[in-house]
């Protein structure tokens, strides 16, 4: 963030960098235990460390994700997930393509989805990436739920009906494109 | 949408599948040119065609997209939108990488990003994907503004500049990794 040789920002600039009030970004930076002061606003360096112990895990510790259905879209977030944070690890991927069994695939051992239970429980993962065919989402997402995974990325189009302590991120690229692909013939026509 | 030998839907039950209220159901569906009656709700045939004519193109007409960026991910994205909809084509990929310039790639022919601003007026691309570098995608967004791409999909982390009357849908992948990562965190401990 600091793009020459700044050590304060004020909140106002942060503000306006992620277009929101002023005031919301000083309550939401108190969430995170931090405050600036009125003369110089926010140390940089200290600010950062602060949001990076609030949002990830303390150093050394490990979360372990899985992914069920290993596509082509699969395989490209298990490539892109992969290593991006030190304290987050793909540690298994599910599938019920039978050609793609017991097999290592983008640096992934990939299970039968008939195993994740036992393997979620096992291993302790609390995340999961869905990007099976839409009909088996549902399928899957009990799964992860039962055995439990307590964070869901969704990529399938049916919304998932979810406990409320678990959390799901929908994704629906297509829906997405759709959008884009609406308003790019609105300003066009 | 119909699971049995349904003809129609009330708006009350439409609502409830989304999880909006009825109200909202009945203004949206009125933007879209098809009211129904109290007595019977809506036809679901008709307001499946009126829904279908509203937000795509006419029948024939298509809309050209082109994508930056054809790694990993970007090739998952061709893969994942091609033929998805009759209405929309993606025509071109745009490289820097000049190993991948000049080749068809999953059915896409690969331009150097160079040459975009020409490919995407001769061809009339109005739709965008963005899967270049963070670094790299705001240069990416000015050639296609510039050269009429009227809607993005912006898959890299960093926001774009872009004038008001260009739709834009940012997403950002790694944020909801987190978010997901940083909630399942909270439910365990």
């Amino acid at each position: 963030m600091p793009s020459g040789g700044e050590t304060h920002i004020y909140s106002h600039l942060l503000a306006e960098k992620v277009r929101v009030t002023a005031a919301q970004v000083r309550r939401d930076l108190m969430t995170v235990g931090y405050t600036g002061t009125p003369a110089h606003g926010y140390d940089i360096r200290k600010l950062r460390e602060q949001i990076e112990a609030f949002l990830f895990p303390k150093h050394g510790e490990q979360q372990k994700a899985a992914i069920a259905g290993i596509g082509n879209f699969g395989r490209a977030l298990l490539k892109f997930f992969s290593g991006r944070r030190p304290s987050l690890k793909i540690v298994a991927s599910f599938e019920s393509d039978t050609e793609k069994l017991d097999r290592v695939i983008c640096g992934c051992q990939c299970y039968s989805i008939e195993k994740a239970a036992d393997i979620i429980r096992e291993q302790g993962i609390t995340v999961g990436i869905i990007t099976v065919p839409d009909g088996e989402s549902q399928y899957v997402a009990d799964i992860f739920v039962e055995a439990g995974i307590r964070g869901i990325m969704n990529f399938a189009r049916t919304p998932l009906r979810i406990p409320e302590d678990v959390y799901v991120e929908e994704i629906d690229l297509a829906m997405s494109m759709d959008r884009v692909a609406y308003f790019a013939r609105q300003t066009v026509n």
